[in-house]
């Protein structure tokens, strides 16, 4: 019998507000609105490309919780599992974001201490839901924000598991949730049951303490634990506004490192979310592939070059106009598959 | 020796965000940025008017906190005496509006939890200031806050009287802050101290549970609390964008009531602040022009009618357009002056 | 066993294009757009207020369908049923739309000659469509565009009665696509299928030739077929931005007529689609009340009001809202009941 | 032979900036952009319904003179005869408007001094245009802005007369720029030249010291001066958004009167040029339609109640606009033709 | 005799909306409208420079045909020979253009079937037209676009061939209107008749099988037909954003190749129309300075290097610019001449 | 006992008009409003720093005095001593900004005679001014504006030396408004009484004849005068969209050079104003801090990379910002002190 869902994932959704990208905060008259948050960044990334996804969540029962489903609806994510917080002190984070030019540096500044998803728990979300999705994803973010989330990830990554579910976790480590060593502590309490596990070298240097160059970084991850496939990303920043974007993925049971060639000279409009477009493409690639990492890989690196192209957290880009990318980048300089 | 400043108040002070009028919050892609509060919105029309202002509250040390600095003064308001909040939790209340047309009502979300002014107290501010103004004014939103906005707001009040100050209030009941019945307790405690006291007919029914009509209400207040001079706003809503606006002003010392014909027909564009207008134009004409009832009230009745043609909290008239709208009002009808 | 969807409309998606309120076609940089189509416009209003629905129809399988299928989707409304059309020569109808200011009226400049949806067949859609929908809605404009169109709405509304829906049509009468003759014609074929009827009574007079006063006129159409439910919307035009509207409704069953107090001086931003907004509240509160007359014509009633405050064709108000207007509404005046 | 130009018209252009709607001259980030100047207005609104018209000026020779062509050529009024301004200290005049929102009036600051347009002469102009026009039409404001205007408007009126142009003048009085008495003296200067004559009633009593109704002011004008037709608009402004418009017209060969029934309840955007699409109106009736009055007067009614619901000084009426909203308005009341 | 025309041009006139460069096509909320054609675009950039040009074309007889004349009046052309289409099935063409972001492509999506244009016949246009002109022009694209347009093209070819005019043909080749064999047949069938051939490199190549280098290929076109003058742009892509732009020109009569230091590193706003203003330029250069092909080229080169920078199909540069352009252009380094 | 004002300046304040970025002034519908002015933006970037400051200068007594007013406020800078203009003919002098896109150079249109500004007297400002303020700061500009202005500086610089305030003095030279004659000539009478001299290199060898390099200019200005402090700035135009800047300070009294490593690649979005950033942070570093060169310059330095990232004249960063830029450029490659 088939699950409703290819992939489901937990995270907090944020509003995102910026001013124009030549105006600052402390300035002008408007921010533009939008919504973002690392897991609902990848949900509505692999549902542009095809994924049947969900979000997990909670937000305040009022116009901005009205908002925030009319935009993830936008982009195909089913919304019946977004719990709705009736609380008169329910309330939705924000990040402002300010765009930075050269020698100005982009600015965050983050507004989401009591916000309703951090007091997520277990009774927000249906039993039901565990038998419901092939993959589950969530990222450290999730279990950095509360006490409260950190034990719902945790019991859900349990769950979805012994119903069979794929585990995906991005490490997207910040420095100004939690620390290092917390950062350690909590996510090696679930390793042993994630499957396809995404952390980028210097996380795994700094945080996990890893050595080696980075394919001996991504092996010893599948040494440790029973994961199947670890995958990081690989960015050169040569300036602000020009980027180059690629990715190393480990597969174990083939022993098998997929690295193809990066997307050069990208034009960065804005970072943000570039990340998660990547994991977005990836877990398409390898759910909708009978686990392909070479498509995934593929999938996952035009997906997270095609985003940097415009504002907002959310990734745009549908199935054809990515594999149009990859026919055109692979057309010119074809990638290596090194056993 | 003449003081520093005609008239310092006390607040918090909100960041607002509206769509465009034809918008709602739950759609769209821009939010209108601006500042507000019921005693910035004092200070700055008493500043644009000619008056020496400033306000006392505590906003983040961060990019917003200089949005709002901005703000406050490109009106002309000090703003020596905002306390920086440091800390990372340090947050600026929001509130979101969202225009209405008839018969969809106009829309408020309020997110003004946990924010830096909620944790004012008297060591944000130098002891220096309490000698510093002519006039001090506070209203019943500060009190309804939070604990130690109550505490502030009541040593402040005692503080600046023992410093000759007049003290001004208005009592801006909010249900969703308080209940009438609080509002009275704590309002009562500081009536002994208030010299000009703004209260509408309604609130003084259900609020103080007076009786009569306004007349007899406004002389109430003074007979019962060594108030010098009470002040009531007088709306009639024709329809959400056509208001008639006036007032009932009542002075102790003469036993005099002061009552000019209203605004009618004034197009409301956005009555938000426009209660606030009138309560620093009538400051205004008080301070600047030796208690001056009569022109009190013209210039308050005025700076009110005009708030309501623009978007936003704040006041924007200067006092040759003030005025010049007397002028003109006043000549076609004069107002009626009855002992 | 339940149907997967409470309603499925079948109609053309128009891109509809406006110059701002204060500009004109003729002049002017940008043009504001969106999507509509009487249909789709009942399906998203429907969707809002909490009925499963989907969109019967064909668009360009390009960038403008993948847009069009955003603003479906944020709407809620499932877009499985939607047909791309490959061919190069597809397209999307559209229509200009310019705002009138007294005396200048507002203006339509129609292109939707030649348009995907034009070309719609049975082909385009799964067998199993026919079974999945407990209402099927559909109106005159999709019997006027085109013979393919005409033959698939006259078949499918014969399947999806032998599967046990029911059968919704808004005469919805256009002038410029048919003649009353012909619209007259097509029409009574399709009668006997019909069990909720929405005609304006101006149409029933012209198109149908009906005659005597509205009442007689809702129950004659109960009479000749077996309609179970007429309605029909009442508007009264004060002046270009100023509306009252209301409506009649006539349940067969139980010979009664509904009617409540109009909604007076509307304030009109933009009043397309207001009419499928009263048929998209109407089949809400029927097909989610167990047919209960009373509460639908209030929330028709109520959805339609407030459509007229928001620009664009499609509705934008959650049963929250609708409910929290009639509640007001039928405060100050409750509607009557007639027998 | 055919002259090339049906109507030549000589005034200075000014560039008008204006914040939005919302928003005042002292705040807000932008100023829209566009030109206007009585003479400019009336040149474009009848080209604008047929007439192949020019415009005598002198603007700029830089990059805001070329704006000015540009909005100029769009109108599709010829630009041959604007005189290109070669000196550094060239400039453009300027008026700010801001809009009003009652009780707040319409606001505007003239910056118009020291233009280039003030320093025009007729070397600035080729001989051969004076008999290249079937009528040459100028204001009271041309006569007011300089001594040097004042004598070429003078000395052109004659030139243009002696080819046989008919004669246009519109007193549009400003007492921002001179006085009545010095209007007076210099209008009476070439009153035995004009053959077209838009002066309002109230002008005529104030500057002219007429009396008498209206009727009876206009005729006085005929039998003063050799003048063929006497046109005045008038207009009753119930509130700034809504006003009514009408005219009354006077033929001295008929000896008749010409007054239709005024277009009510206008919603007023911008009433800046309205009385200029109105001579513009006028104009085209007479010279495409041989001096038939009663169209005239229709045409220029109802170009005059379009305009006013457009922002900017220029007409955006072409023809079948114009006359089909003629055909709405006589069709449900029609004027009245006294003789 | 003088012709009143310098050039004329035969073309489709597309309206064209754009998203804001940081938008995309399937989302957002605004399109920018401006209008285009590559024969438009030629007419209009000729006539800021100077020429008196004018355009013909057909267009619908609505809203939309008033934008198009507007918007080509502003440019100086004349709209005489614009044909009006009354029909209700009249449409314009539509072309949405996205813009690009590396590595995301630009995209266009046509929408130009069934118009206006497509259907021009001899009888759209008098007789009196082919006499009027001293050059026509006009280029592939309106031989693709139907049988009546290529029935047409041809014929006005001859026509103005027969009166005296220098005939001007763009490949301009487009394969989604043609393919290359049938671009060859039709092209050679008025090959005889062109006067001045612009024609790229490449498409000389792949469409007419040249063979030899850029220079060869040139003069081999004047060997196999009487053309006096063949031009190719020549178009280095550094990156979407950054282009060199030059030409190579060979005049047959004095057998000699024209070639200045093409312009490096040119930041491209927008691509589109840059090939048409290059025509302009040298058509401007051409005819009004006695066919001097260095002043043609570089006019040609400088125009379009400047029409790069600004947004939409249409040039902006009036001479003043475009020889200010060239002046530091080639005060750095001067161009070669070849014999 | 302290004076209230750290910095006094003096010079004429400009209303901006641009269109944005990717526009023309000869086109588009909107223009940006701001305010600029060189003597202004230093006042504001020393105020943002941190410093007391105020402007002198003469606006018109109107609704864009009240513009500037604000825009003045805003930035923290006092506003006591612009004199306002109450004539009829009042005006502030306009410039009117249009960005560039390689080959197309930015564009400046003035409209800046017969200003308010440029009639200012030493009667428009009080007695006290000249005691109230530590340093006193004017440019080239004012010198050159009109006779008065000439004569006003001087004799202000004579007053603020007399009460012992710094004399700060920009050469800033314009070619368009005096000849480097006469700049020489007039600029000589100051620089006795001057103590900190802002002069390019450029400008010292043009203007002043001076030989030599860099150092030994900058020193020789020292040698012929009782200058402290000689600083230029040093810009590099990779592109217009790309320069690096820096400076070279000499302190006359230790006979020390300052130069740190250059900000390179800076991206330029709008250049104006970027030196008077410059200016400003060296007077904030100098007059905050003792007169430390190293630490002014660094400030200078950084405050002018800043700016170069926001558009309009005046700098928007304060110290925090600044202080962080610094840390990051210093940390990566230190500065150079030479003696």
């Amino acid at each position: 019998m088939t699950k409703p869902y290819d992939l489901l994932t937990l995270g907090e959704i944020l509003l995102r507000l910026s001013p124009s990208p030549e105006e600052r905060l402390s300035s002008g008259d408007f921010f533009r609105k939008s919504v973002g948050g690392a897991e609902l960044n990848v949900a509505a990334g692999a549902s542009l490309l095809g994924l049947r996804t969900g979000i997990l969540s909670k937000i305040p029962d009022n116009a901005l919780g009205e908002y925030v489903q009319n935009q993830i609806q936008l982009r195909g994510v089913d919304t019946r599992y977004l719990a709705l917080d009736p609380l008169r002190s329910a309330r939705l984070g924000i990040y402002y974001y300010e765009y930075g030019s050269s020698p100005r540096k982009p600015q965050v500044v983050y507004d989401r201490l009591h916000t309703s998803a951090r007091s997520m728990t277990l009774s927000d979300f249906p039993e039901s839901v565990y038998s419901s999705a092939r993959c589950f994803h969530t990222s450290g973010i999730t279990l950095a924000l509360s006490e409260d989330c950190r034990a719902l990830s945790i019991e859900m990554i349990r769950r979805f598991k012994e119903q069979g579910a794929l585990i995906s976790f991005d490490v997207n480590y910040r420095s100004n949730l939690w620390s290092g060593e917390e950062a350690r502590y909590w996510i090696e309490q679930i390793l042993p049951l994630v499957d396809i596990f995404f952390c980028s070298e210097d996380t795994a240097r700094l945080t996990f303490h890893k050595e080696g160059d980075a394919r001996e970084i991504l092996k010893s991850f599948t040494e440790d634990y029973p994961i199947s496939i670890v995958a990081a990303s690989q960015r050169i920043v040569h300036s602000p506004k020009c980027h180059s974007f690629g990715s190393l993925l480990y597969q174990a049971s083939t022993d098998t490192f997929y690295q193809e060639n990066p997307y050069e000279k990208i034009e960065v409009l804005d970072r943000i979310g570039t990340g998660d477009a990547f994991v977005a493409g990836t877990l398409y690639g390898l759910l909708a592939h009978s686990m392909d990492c070479q498509y995934a890989q593929r999938i996952g690196n035009a997906a997270s070059a095609l985003k940097h192209s415009v504002p907002g957290d959310l990734p745009i880009s549908r199935l054809r106009e990515v594999e149009t990318l990859i026919a055109e980048h692979t057309g010119s300089a074809s990638g290596e598959m090194v056993r």
